[in-house]
């Protein structure tokens, strides 16, 4: 076995939109489990948008992290070595606690998100764990149903639906008996999205109104909005509210390029007042008590072949910062992945 | 019996902050109430923050008023011809379908907001049914309870707090066991909401840094945040938000000079996310229903001194716009009426 490990340190931080020279690529021992540790072999590491707010110092639901620190993020990989008694090297975990690096050392037991979960390699493919039987997942569970209160007849309007929430969203948006229109950055992506079940699609690139082309696609007003971008797109459907919306922030990609600034912009808070709709932040860990039985049902509906999912797979470690800039960029196409060989 | 109706009718709409030629007194025949209908002699009229907006072309909750039309608007007084069973001449009627007019024709029975309400003078002063036992005081207890949700403990932050609404916020936070932090433009309305019971205050007007003050006011957050002005008040406010906080969106006066144009400023959506707060745009008509439980619960808390009042009262019809205008400035100090001869 190998005894060199790769990994992804922050070596600056960005100024607006991070860039390759963000990061560099270090090389250390392989360490060493501890008393009650594991050794895990990363098989596919996670990119995801919130990686953008922990490379800046701004305080936010997660402390930043430092310069020269390993890139923290989400993986999947195969025990190597354990000092745990209830795993064994083959075993296959997951666990938000990986870093941007090939060999993790984790501590199972630990509760929360940097908890290690046992992955079963027969019920899906172990990427799985990342994207739709993972946080992504999670998220748009618990935020289009517990935040977004769907009914049947509904209008969901999700942005960066071909991502990796948003797809999900819109599946399960479906399965309430709700309206689903996709806003994305290209025809292709929407197209996809019209394959996953979304009535309607905004291509918020080639829209010369995009309010208008909102508007188009939803004759009856907007019930839910599941907001994962922010920005432009964030004013074009607010305008289109039904009486009692219900707006979910879960992200802000849209403005990766300009994270550390206050975003100003229209605010809308008449708009509220006549519609007596709700604005409500997302944090996907606030649900993690009830990720069992998220999971659970994620796993059925994929049985019952209730989801479809797409992912954007890149091979390698060191392509770890060309799909993070990917994903701030929307060049992706369903949730980006990158694999180790 | 006098024949002359007095009226202030809307003369033309407003360009920023309204101003006296937006209003014309105008001098009608009083008129004659068909079937089923009363006449009304008006004591008191409201003005209230609302009515901004119907001067307004601008889409909302309501139509806007006509030019030419009368200026609506709620009232209290003497029914003096009646033309229906239940109603007989000497009764004591508050509705919000009075007008800025001395007499009123009014239909009891009909539903929603226009109703036609039975007035005890036995009970309280009857101008109380324009203030904290009528549409203010409905609109402070469905907001702060059932929006803001309060729980013992919580800082509950209000603006215009010695306003028609905002005495009221403070007094039920209050009894809910919470901390209330007063936000106004004077020492003297903030010395009054300490009276009231408030717990600490903001004079937003002598403030030389509002954020600073508004964090010097709640040291451990802002869980609720019942918002009356909008602009640099709602920035100073959100910047507190405590995990799980709500914002209650209940007006925008500190906007009245700028109601046709978009408001812009600073979203706030990043702090929703890593908060987990949300806003919510409030209207009390949606919550007319309960509009009983309300008032009984009022009652005996004003009864049992729980509930402390401050109202402003002009003299006169022919200055209705006054004290509109003065609402809109903040120069009223209290609930803002208009007594009639």
């Amino acid at each position: 076995m190998t005894t060199v490990n790769r990994r992804w340190l922050l070596a600056r931080r960005p100024e607006g939109m991070p860039d390759a020279g963000c990061f560099s690529l270090d090389t250390a021992s392989v360490p060493a489990p501890g008393p009650g540790q594991i050794l895990v072999k990363a098989r596919f590491l996670s990119v995801d948008p919130y990686m953008r707010g922990r490379m800046s110092r701004t305080a936010g639901y997660a402390a930043g992290t430092g310069i020269g620190e390993v890139m923290r993020g989400g993986g999947v990989g195969e025990v190597v070595a354990s000092n745990h008694p209830e795993w064994k090297p083959g075993d296959t975990a997951e666990s938000m606690a990986f870093g941007w690096q090939e060999f993790s050392v984790l501590t199972p037991g630990h509760p929360g998100p940097d908890a290690v979960n046992r992955i079963d390699p027969a019920l899906a493919p172990i990427e799985s764990a990342l994207s739709w039987l993972g946080m992504p997942g999670l998220t748009a569970y618990f935020g289009l149903l517990d935040v977004g209160r769907p009914r049947p007849g509904d209008t969901v309007v999700v942005s960066a639906a071909s991502g990796a929430v948003g797809q999900l969203v819109g599946q399960i948006a479906k399965l309430c008996g709700c309206r689903a229109v996709a806003i994305a950055g290209s025809d292709q992506k929407l197209d996809w999205c019209r394959a996953l079940g979304f009535d309607a699609g905004v291509n918020h690139r080639t829209a010369t109104d995009l309010r208008a082309a909102v508007k188009d696609a939803c004759p009856d007003g907007v019930d839910i909005f599941f907001d994962n971008t922010s920005g432009p797109i964030h004013d074009a459907v607010m305008k289109r509210l039904s009486i009692g919306a219900r707006v979910i922030i879960c992200g802000r990609i849209a403005l990766a390029a300009t994270h550390e600034a206050p975003e100003v912009g229209e605010r809308h808070l008449g708009r509220l007042i006549s519609t007596r709709a709700s604005v409500t932040g997302f944090l996907v860990y606030d649900w993690w008590h009830r990720r069992g039985e998220a999971l659970q049902r994620l796993a059925a509906w994929h049985k019952a072949g209730h989801i479809k999912y797409r992912e954007d797979v890149l091979d390698g470690i060191e392509r770890m910062p060309e799909a993070f800039l990917r994903l701030l960029t929307g060049d992706n196409f369903g949730k980006q992945l990158v694999r180790l060989g």
